[in-house]
């Protein structure tokens, strides 16, 4: 299990224009990261407000529904962020 | 042009999946869709809300910087937003 992680891992980190990755935990702190960590504390705590937001909306339409992924793109950045059960993973 | 915005609003319209669309002006009111007013306006509502946020990440991360998309994907429903000049279209 270990080896497929870290080989998903090292494909997000080599895929054309990925800064890097930071794995978080169900409350927000980052646990893994190729970044340096007041980078990943950063991303974290932007995706963190987003997913707040997130959850509120969602929540309006349908209290059972739950985040699975979200995809912020801008002119120079994006930022992508999977749920999963125990962590989060994020991708710059 | 108008032909070819409706061309694409049909082809919104008819993809798989797609509950419908709402073009919204610059500070989030609806002007077009083919969802009933209320639940376009509660659409509108939900995506102010998840720019309001996404600006405010985007501007702590480069303040020249600027959102051109997002994706929300949750277990039940999925939220696309694309940033034009003067609008935003959102899918549902």
């Amino acid at each position: 299990m270990a080896t497929q992680i870290e080989e998903t891992l090292k494909r997000i980190q080599t895929s054309d224009g990925v800064i890097g990755f930071v794995i978080i935990n169900s409350v927000g702190i980052p646990i893994k990261s190729n970044l340096d960590d007041a980078m990943a504390v950063r991303y974290a705590g932007l995706v963190q407000q987003l997913i707040a937001t997130s959850m509120v909306v969602i929540k309006k339409g349908d209290p059972t529904d739950k985040l699975t992924y979200f995809r912020l793109r801008t002119k120079h950045n994006e930022i992508i962020y999977i749920s999963g059960l125990k962590q989060g993973t994020i991708a710059v």
